[in-house]
């Protein structure tokens, strides 16, 4: 029989329950940095740069030649290192660092990353972006073995696998590690001998790109691995190459080493980090995502064009695409909806009277744009539906005549396991409406999503059947590309 | 002799000396309602709405018909108020609250708005946006008649005004005070028997703006005060009217009077909220924000032509202008720099390696958008000179081919003194450089303002000559329609 | 009609509210120290050793020949300067400081003591112990006269009457101010041009001693101001004198001065000093403490002796007196009842539950000692009964046959106006029970208290009619020295 | 290689490195409840009641049928859990709690006790007093299995024992694993099934109490383990008996059941707690610690009797001791050094210059008491002898003309390996210096310990020789009954 242990967490008000073999799909931001002065300030910046990837918690661990040292906290990368004091207790020319998205369960700093451990051989720390498929199956064997658990994360399996390896050096244990794990992840890794390990899973889902600080070319330090290349940009280190699917980098004072352990299985790059989740100014795999997504919006203004006053983005993802609908159409792109940059997390409990007031605190409508117009409304994605239906009912109440709704993503049907947060399968709106429906409840007058063509002719391929092979789909396909153990057996919750 | 106080502050991190009577020049957001539930919640929505014009800090006094309340903190609105714990020491239908924006001197929760005092008649609070120019003249008359001041902010002047009239009720003593202050300011004062006081100086330098929520016209409640219609919008209230300059209104359960006790000197309202400071889905004084400022865009893309591949603005007040510019010169419009919608005032003390780097925490460049282009940029002015200089940097690294600089205002050559945070004049750089001087100062290939007459056009009137009996634009002309009593005098700092 | 102002605290727990002309009755300590290296740090010692003076609140104002410098916060000395962070915020080689005890009401940082006001001969900070009878007559006409208060000391009637004073010099304004006031007080000043400024009130009934750091005896500096001798001794200064009743010391660079407006009224010390609030280990009027309360004991064994076993304490009062009971009566002394010294305030709400319980947090019978025993309690006063009653149980409890309560006051019986926070005369079970009623209510065996001659006896008289014109012993007698104008008066709280 | 990971703790002035294979000694609370309403509340009690066990953290998990909660800080217990909405997380009729005692090394949360761990078969939380001599040989093999610990606390390793047990049941597991370890301990272990489950080590060095609230005779609740006996008082339990050495004491919904796997040692009680640690109101093994201190002190006064006028204690473990030594020598007991109860743990950073003024924050000689007399001083101990000294200078600065120590124990000359936190033996005087070499170092007139003799004497028993077989006196004689595997072993640190 199971009991889990609801700890009253650090912020009283912030009052969650720990979820033991239950763990939340999360989209995390990692980096780390190889053989510079201020290396926890760089780490600083970089996961600053990474914010948009988790605003939960953020974490850093340096390493100095002799120790490590650690800081993390509850908040935005500014509140839990904007203190210098903090930064001197960082020392060292090597650090990795973790930004933390969460949803409800388990905001506690335990499960903050980096997570570390001492092992028989020396310290190690690691930084994951990602969800693992077979890790609540792994948990219940390594606790079955006697393994104690004290997070909530997928990232501490790999911590109690490295543990266990019966493999002598720190390298042949972590890859004993990855060996047994299934899913979507990049890992950052220090190690006081081995160095800075970076990863990319056997499929390469998850993004990590590599990135040197200029100056460094001729030694063996200065190297940056980051989950986007804007995070090389702030620091103004200059983009390298992206990991490989699969591909192990070891970085330490003997250079870069690249190790292939899972041979070459072809990469399933997640297609949502373009659409969605990555920065606009990052380029992922070679595609720049301001780009892919002005296409998405030129290729929407093809396939379903429609009389219309005014373009208009949801901001912020819907930006770019709106700027290419409007370029492709003709039709005059104005900001119709204004974002309200202060709301961050912080106010999570109106009043039941607030609510009903239907106050948004994150969008406000440019009444004098869209009054009296007809607006096409460029979006991302419908999840559950409930944020489109207010953000139409929105627009409306400001006086547009038309709203059209047209969406940069094929219709979410499926749930992802591979690192995004999204409910399951029977609370997304497309899995169980037809388009017309969908149309209706949202109160749009016309709704289209960009077809899967028209989504890869966006990326630069020939059309479905080329992108399809190179990209995870899953969440508009149900075509899972990595098993999906966990889901698949038998584990009692 | 005068020897300041200097107090360690609440947050130990922020060491400030406190500043007698050399007070910072703000600009605040200030909200008031009248005569509705939760009164105190629909305060900090408004003052949410209202948190671009001051992010320091946050207050609300209530008035339940017995008792004052108040909350005051450091920081931002959702963080002072977003605890329901909080929000529920604040009852009462009547409430007040005010965002505070101040220079480096002086965050100090005693200088935090509104301000309240203990009268012989009763308790009065009082919210202030703005500035007196003779403040500190009255200041020392005060003190030297033996008033005690608790802060250093130009509000506690009206409060011991108010408190040594000789007049009988608080109204007459209200406008006794008023009548003795000369400045820019918009106040919204509470008060037990007279009700809610609004009132905007004689020359409606700073906004102000009444509103109604709907569902109250049969009876005397649901008044609502704001210094921009967004937060109005945010609460669902309907907009009425603009408060008029000089216009005090008395709310209460009588209903709204109004009085005019400077007759009609004509409006002088600040252009600058047009350009820059209010938010853009609000309409003041009958013209819509966002409008203006895309007309703006048009009128400077027709003055000051150039050929190039795309305009790009610099976020974010900057992107109607842009896209205004776009539309009426037929280059395509791109999102060219990020804005990092993190950033907060939280990373204060990068290290100066860090610093060193040239890392922008709050821009960056949206790199595959601006390789090999000609770039307009369109910004809505230049200060220092300092900001735009690292822009066009940051522009250029990220391989732009030629940099041109359009500016959405005419030249800042003078100081404000009449709310809004600017240095002196000797450190403007429009004030001591040649148009051809700054172009090179910031590294441009050229720089363009809107000409006055642009200006104004693209506010609705016909010429400069018309505009400029409309406006108070004192920053880019030095007339300055109100008395600089302090600046005049010889006060001794 | 007066509305006063609810803040809500900076500590949210602690929700109260603030009473503005009804305010508390304080017993505080004071310190204060002129021309010496580290004076900050000499004032929290001081403080930390006054600290059974008041333990709500402590403050700290330096002046450091051009600037004052102040932090306050709520909380022990400890817990407000224990930061060295804190004490280098207070620079300066003059410095005052306060502890402060509060009843429920008015725990806002806006009055912890000292205060600091701006005038316009400069600044001036304030620290007082005591209570002022006519605080609220005076207040009321302050505000009539347009003064604003902000915090809801009788401290800050001082603050004002110095700022509309129509005298020249500080000293004079000082003076001017005091004449105005009744009440029992001891005041430290610190002012830029007239330096330190001691006083007690012409009864001299709170006391204030003067010392002298060891070394400057050639020079003007090292001397200091406290309310004990004890903090002369934590800090090794030598103790030089009590300041007289009616003195007004004034030290700065010129050396020592004593000022004596008032005359020569005779002084009125308060009994209960010794009897309870002072340290045991301070020297008050050349009288030690411990002395005192040992010669008690002695004379209270000798008025009320009884057959017993053992001679218990309550701690920690009543240690001194049962040494002396035990010595003078040749019965055993024993710690019978052992102190928690772990309580502090924080044990804030225990639930009912626990309530019934009847648990003692402070303290518990030491069941060995008491089991079978015929027991002398030896305890300082009876205010409510409540306590004494729950002590006379929980020794029963622990298998004592016998309870005989001795107490080293004569019986409370009327409120204290001067300083000591003690319940109204209704309350004071000594007001309202004959001697027999008392025993029975608090289930005592036996009671006694010290005979008026007695209690002057020990304290080196011939008898109660000598002592009686040397101490105020309003609490016992009703016999009030200085006139009690708030309370005579016809004010409406 | 191993290089430990530095945290920087929750509290940053308190910045402190972990400690990882080199713990700290320590001496604890422990406390736990079964079958009451209210537990987390009795716990929360009950550890109050043995603060002085442990000033560093405190902690508490409840069990409510379903799940376990926790709630752990560092602080008072008040401070920890003087907020009711804190003890609102921690609901259930079952639950244990721990203070904790630290060296300097390792004030992290993750170290506070009571530990948490998920198992296969449920979750367990143990708190734990004393110190296993052979924790580190143990860790060293559980790290290289591949277990990861999370806190430098030997409580850990019992967590991990009980991990990977091949038993079945949670019983043998646990039985399983104290059989593995060596040392001096007082467990609470908190399960779901086999509910209560409290232990002595073999030779019971640490003592653990068994009590029960009063109405529950008839049922299977009510039962209460706790260190010492004053927290059974202060909840109004009764004391049933204590838990012998070796015993293990299983307490659920069958009632209390008791093993005893390790036979009959015989016991080896610390006499350290009788002249020291446990509260003078508590009662070991049938011993009222009160009356022990005070025939100690009787012993003294016959063994090393000495002409003086005054005898005096050092607060607090010497007041019961100079009471016997003044009843026996019949020479005036007197409060000649006060204690300052308000010192906690917060000065902890005096400048340089206060610390040359020897100020003594927690001590005051009372001067009217000392000047000209002859005293007798009654300490404890003598360890570092630093502390002697201060008080010697203290007593003659006051004005003592002679000054002879009297030391309730034998001399200090060994380390304390099994639960005591002491100085390595180099740094003990008594190692290192002759009673004569002693009394001249801390500047004493005379000085004398106990004998052995005495010491046993005053515990009841016939002789030295009757004693040592009953009590570890390890600290006096260097006789260790427990092997010192670590020591003795060759850990590398």
């Amino acid at each position: 029989m199971r009991r889990p242990c609801e700890t009253s967490p650090e912020r009283p008000r912030r009052m969650t329950q720990s979820d033991s073999l239950n763990r939340p799909y999360e989209e995390c931001g990692v980096f780390g940095v190889w053989g510079v002065p201020d290396a926890s300030a760089l780490t600083a910046l970089g996961l600053h740069a990474l914010q948009h990837r988790g605003q939960e918690a953020a974490g850093i661990v340096s390493f100095d030649g002799e120790r490590f040292h650690q800081h993390k906290g509850l908040g935005l990368v500014g509140d839990v290192f904007g203190d210098s004091r903090v930064m001197a207790t960082l020392p060292g020319t090597v650090a990795i660092g973790h930004n933390r998205y969460a949803t409800t369960g388990g905001t506690h700093v335990r499960n903050v990353q980096p997570l570390y451990a001492d092992y028989e051989f020396g310290g190690l720390a690691v930084a994951h972006n990602g969800n693992l498929t077979n890790s609540a199956t792994l948990k219940q064997a390594l606790v079955k073995r006697g393994c104690i658990f004290h997070s909530s994360t997928d990232t501490e399996v790999f911590i109690h696998l490295i543990a266990i390896s019966l493999y002598t050096t720190v390298l042949d244990r972590f890859i004993d590690a990855v060996k047994q794990v299934k899913g979507a992840y990049s890992l950052i890794t220090l190690t006081p001998d081995d160095g800075l390990i970076g990863m990319r899973d056997p499929l390469g889902v998850r993004p990590l790109v590599l990135g040197r600080m200029p100056g460094y070319e001729q030694g063996n330090g200065g190297w940056v691995l980051a989950s986007e290349t804007c995070a090389l940009d702030i620091i103004g280190a200059d983009y390298v190459r992206d990991i490989e699917p699969g591909e192990i980098v070891v970085i330490n004072n003997d250079g870069l080493r690249s190790l292939r352990p899972f041979g070459d299985q072809g990469g399933r790059f997640c297609v949502f980090e373009y659409i969605y989740f990555a920065r606009p100014d990052s380029v992922l795999e070679g595609q720049p995502v301001y780009e892919a997504r002005r296409q998405i919006g030129c290729e929407l203004a093809r396939e379903s064009a429609v009389e219309a006053d005014v373009v208009v983005p949801v901001p912020d993802s819907g930006v770019p695409s709106a700027i290419g609908y409007a370029a492709e159409s003709g039709i005059p792109f104005e900001l119709g909806i204004i974002r309200n940059h202060y709301v961050g997390r912080t106010f999570i409990e109106p009043t039941d009277q607030i609510r009903n007031l239907g106050v948004k605190m994150k969008h406000s409508a440019n009444r004098p744009v869209l009054a009296g117009k007809r607006v096409i409304l460029v979006d991302d994605s419908i999840v559950r539906g409930t944020t489109s239906r207010k953000i139409v009912d929105m627009v409306r109440a400001a006086g547009a005549t038309e709203v059209h709704m047209r969406i940069t993503s094929p219709p979410t049907k499926h749930a992802c396991f591979y690192g995004i947060d999204t409910p399951e399968e029977s609370k997304l709106m497309a899995a169980t409406h037809t388009l017309e429906e969908m149309a209706q409840a949202i109160g749009a007058d016309s709704l289209a999503f960009v077809s899967f063509d028209g989504l890869y002719r966006a990326l630069g391929h020939a059309n479905r059947a080329e992108g399809a092979r190179r990209y995870c789909d899953a969440c508009f396909t149900g075509d899972y590309p990595i098993e999906l153990v966990d889901k698949e057996g038998n584990l009692v919750a």
